[in-house]
């Protein structure tokens, strides 16, 4: 590993800071560090380059911020599997596991080449209206179809590899990685997915059956949800940071992507103790 | 009882003709029948009156439609009192629980005068900005906070009887009457309520603290929701039909009103098996 | 106040201790203290009375211990209406709500008659086999009808006011006042009511009908649950501390007791407060 | 195929009647049918085995009964991977998916070969008490471990792969196969799982923590849960059939069995239609 790039919230003081020392911490190894051009600004004193370039030029990725800034960092690695470190500057995250404190010690680790990384599935969603291709996004969370706070409840009906599985009438709808199942899908109700896992969770969102509740497919399962006639308000998010608005007839289809994230792990704890400190698990 | 107002879903030829048929049997019987202009024009041959005016011209109401209908000529009656008739064209509801075949038999006994009716409280909601009033609204079923579809999730600090309840991070939250508890209310995870008990639901919407839990609380409680700050897009709606974008600041202050509406009970049938027909319950 | 009964949670050294302090203490100001006779003996030197006898021969009740001593005393009290208040040793209880900390400065003022009670609805629960009387019960907190662990499911058909409601077919039912809403039925997936209400919770135990939900009835409300044809191990419980077994065709009926606990409140907690506490409301 | 086993739930007439003339069926097509001694008298002129013996001796096995007749004939078959044929005669099964007017159609096909075949993962669960093995279980729907309807929650500490998951307070814990997902998971809460997935469900059952959601994890986990100390009726059961008392301190250790069970699968219905229909997804 001789070269690294880093990305930090740049409207989080805390995080700029964090990169500065970071990267004169690098420097001193010998390491060469890649910053983009307004982080690099920011900080002062050294070349920055556009944001979608760095991962194809580096060996590791450290990520200063929260979830969602590692999320859109997954998003520009694509499918160059670059190993991702994620350092959480505030709380504790799913997927920023390791905490400022510990960030040097776990980094001299994984430059001396001690780390186990974690392979995390993306998915593929491709929106088509009247058969054509309008969007195409990389999911490392989520993909959401979701009704405006105005709207009627919205019919979807789901197929499954060509099966039709149900219409589901509801607020929207959330196709969740096990990643991202600790996400907007346990909010919805939907169930805990140990990462790793090759499945994917459907969850209604606030369905107007109750019958309806969430189900476990294979993440080899191309997931098509049609969006029925529908006038008004109907919005696709992917990973709850891009997407675009839907119109009746729309169909979105999700299936695994070729691309996954390599996060690395901590070596200080495991998924169940973040999932424990989390969720409040085990505390009454 | 001399005379009756009609309202119908206009959209809706099965409730025109209906009404049609129905203000023939009215007038047959020497009723005086009030209609809304466009109705009375889509019928033909009758006077029509601005729909606002006619509560307080009548001694019944008769409505033709769904829920939403008959909601929303609730909210034109106000405080009147006029008793209300629901005669639902389609599936059975929960509001208009007469079924067309029975309108006819059910009418005669009520013109003599034998009849019950369920009085459902009604809650009025005042839109606070920097402490002016800016939205007042009455309201049948439930007032809901929500967020669009591409919003993140919203804090909501909620007093009861200016007593500090707690903040909920959700994607909206619910306040319920038990005549709304089985719309919104329902998908969201919340409990039925009896109609006629005096106690409000108030239920998050994908709350993202897995401890956040329905509570119900006296329907003479005032409840505040404030949004904490917030520059997306957050929007209070009363009824699903009405309503208004909220800004962060902005304090939702929700009381009983003194309007309620008075619903003439099907003979025919009893809440709980509305509940079973519309829930399905007890089939497995 | 002159004369005061104090029961405490025997089994726990921190109680007795405590109630020999607080004998002490209420002495020193010339009350007269009434122990039943076995904490008495343990405590020494002072007088004991079967503990069913005190709550009509004192003016104020002390409970030291958790929620289930409180309920125990609750019992005992039954339509004397003596009012009870309830320390807890432990951590923080829905019904002893003054911590020890606390026990002496509200003692002070609940001596000087500076104090509010809060009333909960007691239930009576009757069982019948065969139309006699087989059981009679006191409830504070919940009336539950379960199956024992290798029992098949259970058919529950239930009355309200001799209105079919429905037949559940669960691992069991619980009929909770407001006061017991936090207990069991909130494990069960209940909502929280607020204490005071004038209603009570229906909850079905893992409902094997997907439709089926919490309802909320009134606190006039009767309700009948008739334990179908069953042979195998099903159990009536009241407040998780008494019961019986039942046989199929056992009816329970549940109604509102002429009876109710008076609960002395703490000035420096409110409800909600107590909510936040134990549920750990508002955290992440 | 030359060698058929029969099983039939023998308190069902329609079973035993069916099985007479499937046995004729066959024998017409000149196969050898095996039934076991009981059923064999009950229809007459036939010879009988013991029913543990014939797995081994047969091609193929046909149940009639319901699911639970199915899940007991899987434990005899053990990992003999003889394929069965599921013949629900009542109402239709997630696991007996034949129904019986489709009897012989299907039959005809999977005697000419033309039949696919789901393969079921089953568990092991081995009860360990101070170290020693005192039972031992091969199951195919769940491992439940429960409390009995008078004990007190129990504490479940739970174990995956060596790392602490967390201690369910709860009334119960269900380990289930995506078999059993749509057994008693669902009644707890659970989600759906496609069958065929690679994954376990854990879901508490009534937990007293709020916090506490379904957790989904690899069926290469292995799975230790410990009852804490606890000197009440603890249970532990496999597939709601057969089981044993616990007692504080036990481990029950669940495995992925190397048996799986071979189910035939309907070519009239794939397996969201048994959802649907049995769920009665998609209704309102």
């Amino acid at each position: 590993m001789k070269r690294v790039g880093i990305y930090a919230k740049r409207s989080n003081p805390d995080a700029v800071r964090v990169a500065r020392e970071l990267a004169s911490w690098l420097e001193e190894r010998g390491l060469e560090v890649f910053l983009e051009e307004e982080l690099a600004s920011q900080i002062g004193g050294c070349q920055g380059y556009t944001e979608g370039t760095i991962p194809a030029m580096v060996h590791l990725i450290i990520v200063l911020g929260g979830d969602g800034t590692l999320i859109s960092v997954a998003r520009l690695v694509g499918d160059l599997r670059t190993p991702i470190l994620g350092v959480n500057l505030g709380s504790l995250g799913f997927l920023t596991e390791i905490t400022l404190d510990k960030l040097y010690p776990v980094l001299e680790q994984v430059l001396a080449g001690q780390f186990t990384v974690s392979s995390r599935l993306m998915l593929e969603a491709v929106v088509r209206r009247a058969g054509q291709e309008v969007g195409r996004y990389l999911v490392l969370n989520d993909v959401v179809i979701n009704k405006g706070a105005l709207a009627r409840i919205i019919d979807m009906e789901v197929n499954v590899d060509d099966d039709y599985l149900t219409t589901f009438k509801a607020d929207g709808l959330i196709i969740s990685t096990p990643t991202g199942s600790t996400a907007y899908n346990l909010a919805a109700g939907g169930p805990i997915v140990y990462p790793g896992l090759h499945c994917l969770v459907v969850s209604p969102i606030c369905p107007h059956m109750l019958t309806n509740r969430p189900i476990i497919v294979s993440d080899e399962a191309i997931i098509k949800v049609e969006v029925k006639f529908h006038d008004e308000d109907v919005v696709f998010t992917a990973d709850g940071q891009t997407g675009m608005p839907l119109q009746g007839g729309d169909v979105v289809e999700i299936r695994k992507s070729r691309s996954s994230t390599l996060l690395i792990k901590s070596p200080f704890k495991n998924y169940f103790e973040v999932l424990r400190t989390k969720l409040r698990w085990g505390e009454r």
